[in-house]
């Protein structure tokens, strides 16, 4: 990689821990129910063993974290909503409006919306975390959305705001930011644009059949085939996509798992994973969006989400309505009778 | 009907409110987020506003009822597990060591298990709900698995348990049950045996083709092809799987929606609804479960169930694990502020 800040992202996450996992799932064979009964919960607690390193894990902070970010790429008219929306939300986000605010309550989760390169001017910054990088990313259908440099400095933000909970929940904002996850998927997949591009907030046919000629000049403009995946990243990246992409190998090297949210978050994900394939072991899914192309993504990575109740919001709200399940798996593996303790026959 | 006591059974239940509909499907369209981006939540929440009849619905009190019994047709050695089972593990319930325990505390719900019918002796009955109709039903690959007065019986107790809360969410314990419920899924959607015969709690190949030939068995000795549900209820039915029965009418029949578990739930459902159509309108169907005539049931009812984890541990444990989702839902519905209050662009 070209500059010394970048170099953490290479480090590898500690491999899961094998004898807690074995551990872990002996007890399961244990617990008062037929075996392999509670399906699916079954594996998700024996993960968290493996990723606590002891037979039974805890699950007590929860950590959300939303970087918001605005996008060049939003003069093509590529949304069915104005830009000014990202910096609206946003300040929904902080005053507890949003559907994520209200679901990060819900949770009892530490929830931080972090600016991380709002265009508009914000009315009323408390409760933000204010590290905008720039005023939004350049155009990328006319040329990089960013320079490595702003990239390096988005990924570091998304690795500060990292760590020190038992599971991460990654979210975003940003008006136009389904164009760019479309346009990384379409590089880092090498697919195109017509397989990646969908209706994102809700386009018609003919602007989306216009998104995916943006997508398509993108491409071309950008890309040679040769890039690597954090050379993708910054050309067809948003700031808060790259935080993301920080995030989710920040944790990762810390142990920590993260449940990633739906399309955008994914593309994000799946750029975190081909920059350091170790991240992959601590990558939770957690719900099938409505966009249609998250079934690339989902299938690229091998992944099989929770849920898949037609979500389409982005905001880590898909990740916070799975969570109670991951809950409930760790709860059941922990605080469930042996056939021993409950002297049932089995 | 034959009896009296069984009158209440067809008492319509109240029609969901439309006006109160109507409301919350506008309230959707002003929430903070894209139209229909929050997928089956927004349908959900409409559903409370008309069940609950005002535009923000609450879930405050959840009630978990879990309906116990033995079955005669275990003599003919068609489950993993013996029967002795059914009583320990209601033993286990009320310690607070079996799934639907856990899931009970971490939802504050209300939980009560009740004996409809055990065949073995309680060690310890203490925090049970002890009104045992028989020391399990009959072989029903014999004869009737019970009297219609006994059913009638097992209804009633079913209805005495509900009301009294937003939601219900139903749950069974009772060794052979699968074998039961398959025979009354046969007989209520007219189907061969072949087709609603499944492992259960883990049978091999083997034994459950043994199963099959049971169920075929209490078909061939019972079902002349005119019966109606209640008597297709009584001859093949267990005395847990009819208070369920009893507990979903008299939960749509007091307007409060019951959440539907796993296989034998939607076989108690299914009996439900064919004997009064109006409960129809208040069941929602909690997750599709690994057994494998689960989705004949789903289908019959056009049901599309919250979660897909692989789950068949009965006891209600697939709706409390779905029960969060529907909480998610009405939160997100009441709690979200609309773009006037939030001042942001629709």
């Amino acid at each position: 990689m070209a500059t010394p800040e970048l170099h953490w992202l290479e480090t590898s996450a500690p491999p899961p821990c094998e004898q807690s996992q074995n551990l872990a799932a002996a007890r399961q064979q244990q617990l008062t129910k037929p075996t392999g009964s509670l399906g699916k919960l079954e594996q998700l607690a024996i993960k968290f063993s493996a990723w606590q390193r002891r037979e039974k894990p805890e699950i007590n902070q929860i950590n959300i974290r939303v970087f918001a970010a605005d996008h060049g790429v939003c003069a093509q008219g590529i949304s069915a909503f104005p830009q000014a929306v990202t910096v609206q939300m946003v300040e929904n986000f902080v005053r507890g409006g949003a559907a994520i605010s209200v679901l990060a309550r819900q949770l009892k989760a530490d929830f931080k919306v972090v600016n991380v390169g709002l265009a508009g001017e914000l009315i009323q910054a408390r409760g933000l975390q204010d590290l905008p990088i720039a005023r939004g990313t350049q155009d990328l259908s006319q040329g990089p959305a960013m320079s490595l440099e702003q990239c390096a400095r988005a990924l570091d933000i998304g690795r500060q705001f990292s760590g020190d909970c038992d599971i991460q929940l990654g979210g975003e904002m940003g008006i136009g930011n389904t164009t760019s996850a479309s346009a990384l998927v379409s590089a880092l997949l090498k697919l195109p644009a017509q397989q990646t591009v969908g209706p994102g907030t809700g386009l018609d046919a003919e602007k989306m059949s216009h998104k995916r000629q943006v997508v398509e000049q993108a491409l071309a403009v950008n890309i040679e085939g040769q890039e690597s995946p954090l050379q993708i990243l910054y050309k067809l990246g948003g700031f808060e996509i790259a935080a993301l992409v920080g995030s989710y190998i920040a944790c990762a090297q810390q142990g920590i798992p993260a449940l990633v949210d739906g399309f955008i978050s994914s593309a994000a994900a799946l750029c975190a994973v081909q920059i350091n394939p170790s991240v992959d072991k601590y990558l939770l899914f957690s719900h099938r969006s409505a966009e249609p192309a998250h079934h690339l993504l989902l299938e690229a990575m091998g992944a099989t989400p929770l849920l898949d109740l037609g979500m389409r919001l982005g905001e880590g709200s898909g990740a916070a309505v799975a969570l109670p399940i991951i809950q409930s798996a760790v709860s059941l593996h922990c605080k469930m009778a042996t056939f021993a303790e409950a002297g049932v026959s089995s």
